[in-house]
């Protein structure tokens, strides 16, 4: 598309009102903008790399057989009493009705999930079961100063599985941990992310988390020395040895949870009332799992780790367009027709300022590809080809355009 | 996919608390589920078809040069008492955090929207401008009866322009009236929906609905039998003639509203603070408009209207699958590959259940074409195929089968 057309432009200088590098970077390179605190709106850039994000996940997980729907928000008080989670979740939103009638706005959906299963399930055919869903949480999140790796409001995928026993859902539950990372592979975090062991709240006594290292980190985590398991110092801050190869672990280093994965037993599953018949007809109570990825936090994550001085460095799986078709007092129609002829997604930058304002911003949006078309870059025989990641540039003929730029889109 | 690996089974009951047509055959043919009044939970089913819609509306409103955005639900005090809502909206969902600051759970985002824009927009130049959004929104709706037609959470494409002056508007508000035209022909109320003159509310003195007749609608109209101009009988109950072309006015009939589009003017813009430097460097304040389409009401209404006492008869632009595809005694696995390797979305009715049951759940869930192998059908020569919508049945051979099917999905 034509970067002209684009209304959100960019910005020299760091909103007075963030801290942080990723709401700094992408506020400044017009992919988000923040309504109040931890509250942000996604803006035509940023929108693109959610539903890149959102096509990665949800490949991923309907290859693990889950179905994908969507519930509400708005969730009864009922459900949240009967599981006590009405009182003990203190940063649950509770709303009222004009008849004064309660209600959660929902930060998770188990209340949501185990009452609409408990209308379909009856038989151990039934099981396994499992259903996903891209839908936007809540939280009364007190301090919201970390752009989009904190919410009060937040895009979550959350994935709720069902089984007839602890060996099944363990089954599941690694699979979904092999799916987790080839996701956080997928969009750029694979070398720098961890599954982690981690508390297991009011559930268990552990679950698993990905933590991706980086110093914006709110969490702290040690990394086994000998396989990739890492251990969040919530459970472990004294202990020496791997739990899982008794690998000695490393110095405690920060970093962000990305997704967690947790094995619910049956804390949800009994209160809620879903049972279904054995093959002796015996009423049971399924395990469940439950397993969540932030898309926004994930998408902020991505601008904390893969950045560098001069701005954000996304991907080509995530990246909001492929390649940055910069025009310096030439046109560039022919070779913005040509590339997106062939597929290749071009924001043409094609406003009327000057070439340095034009570089700097490609910097700071980092797109994969900067193609600069220029008089000096004909001189030199073609189009100007650049790599935001390694800054390898070469002079490519237009002739010979699509087969540089199509091979690594 | 398999049906028997579809959680969300067929009820042959309607549910004791539905009234409503749409409720009833969507909740029997397990697209939704109720979760409380005017909340329903969409499942796999019902999610296909709103993901169609969808498609089908980005599509049209993209070919409209407004680029997609995503906004916040939670929405700041503030903005809603600069245009005097927070008052005046008496449906307006408010919650507080734990530090008792109020918010707006957003039913709409000119809110959100005018500010976004002021941050962006200096110049002439800048304009005119447009963004969309599909976002979740809420209403305090005390009377939510009426299945998806009116919830208290529901999916929107809300579209908001900004313009130079109102003959600019005028040309854009027109062509989102033909842009909605054709989108409500794709999704199959062609025939049935008008272009409706309708009340300003606080904004104008008049506005434009889409209202599709049908007895379950809470609106009467009154069509011209000149021109396709309908008139909400909320504006005119007594007048005679057709305001665009002065033909007679019909009788008063039933109609859902399924898409409307607002001359806004500066109502938001002006307390908004939304100014742009015209070409003498005035600061001028921008008209806008704003044009919704509700995916869960639109979906609801297509139940409504495109159904019979068998059950739903979705067009084959939202249908959930194309084909259901019936096995009866015989493997169908082999026309299951065919048909979905050459693209077709096909629901196969593996289960283990009796012909009537399959046969009835076929046109309850109202699949376009229905394929029946069966030794009977094979004996006839083939397979059985039936068309919904006309009821059309005919035997194929198998060998022709794609020839037969391709062509109309």
């Amino acid at each position: 598309m034509r970067q002209s057309k684009l209304f959100a432009k960019t910005r020299k200088e760091a909103p007075k009102d963030e801290a942080s590098k990723n709401a700094i970077l992408l506020t400044r390179a017009g992919f988000i903008s923040k309504e109040m605190a931890g509250v942000y709106s996604y803006l035509p850039l940023g929108l693109r790399v959610i539903k890149k994000i959102e096509n990665i996940i949800r490949q991923e997980i309907n290859s693990l057989g889950a179905l994908e729907v969507l519930l509400p928000a708005l969730q009864p008080k009922e459900s949240w009493l009967t599981t006590g989670r009405w009182e003990s979740m203190t940063d649950l939103y509770k709303l009222k009705d004009a008849s004064e009638r309660e209600f959660a706005l929902g930060p998770t959906h188990e209340e949501v999930a185990v009452p609409l299963l408990a209308q379909f399930v009856s038989s151990y055919q039934d099981l396994p079961v499992a259903l996903y869903q891209f839908q936007t949480k809540f939280r009364m999140e007190l301090r919201a100063k970390s752009g989009l790796l904190r919410g009060r409001e937040f895009i979550m995928k959350d994935l709720y599985s069902f089984h007839r026993n602890e060996e099944d859902l363990s089954v599941y539950h690694d699979r979904v941990a092999e799916a987790y990372k080839r996701i956080f592979a997928t969009v750029g975090l694979g070398d720098s992310t961890y599954q982690t062991l981690a508390g297991g709240g009011t559930f268990a006594q552990y679950s698993y988390e990905f933590q991706t290292l980086t110093d914006a980190g709110e969490d702290t985590v040690r990394l086994c020395s000998n396989c990739r398991l890492a251990v969040n110092t919530e459970i472990n801050n004294t202990q020496a040895s791997c739990p899982k190869c008794e690998g000695p672990l490393g110095e405690e280093k920060k970093a962000i949870e990305v997704g967690n994965i947790f094995k619910l037993g049956t804390r949800f599953t009994e209160p809620l009332g879903l049972t279904y018949k054995d093959e002796a007809g015996v009423p049971t109570v399924p395990v469940m799992g439950c397993y969540g990825i932030g898309l926004g936090r994930l998408m902020g994550t991505v601008a904390e780790v893969l950045s560098d001085n001069k701005g954000l460095v996304w991907p080509k799986t995530i990246a909001p367009f492929q390649v940055h078709l910069v025009e310096i007092q030439k046109n560039a129609e022919e070779i913005y027709k040509k590339l997106t002829e062939a597929g290749v997604e071009v924001l043409w930058d094609d406003r009327e300022v000057g070439p340095g304002e034009k570089f700097a911003d490609a910097d700071l949006l980092g797109l994969p590809i900067r193609v600069v078309v220029s008089e000096r870059a004909e001189k030199a025989g073609g189009v100007e080809v650049k790599n935001r990641a390694t800054g390898e540039l070469t002079i490519v003929s237009e002739a010979k355009i699509l087969e540089i730029i199509t091979p690594n889109v």
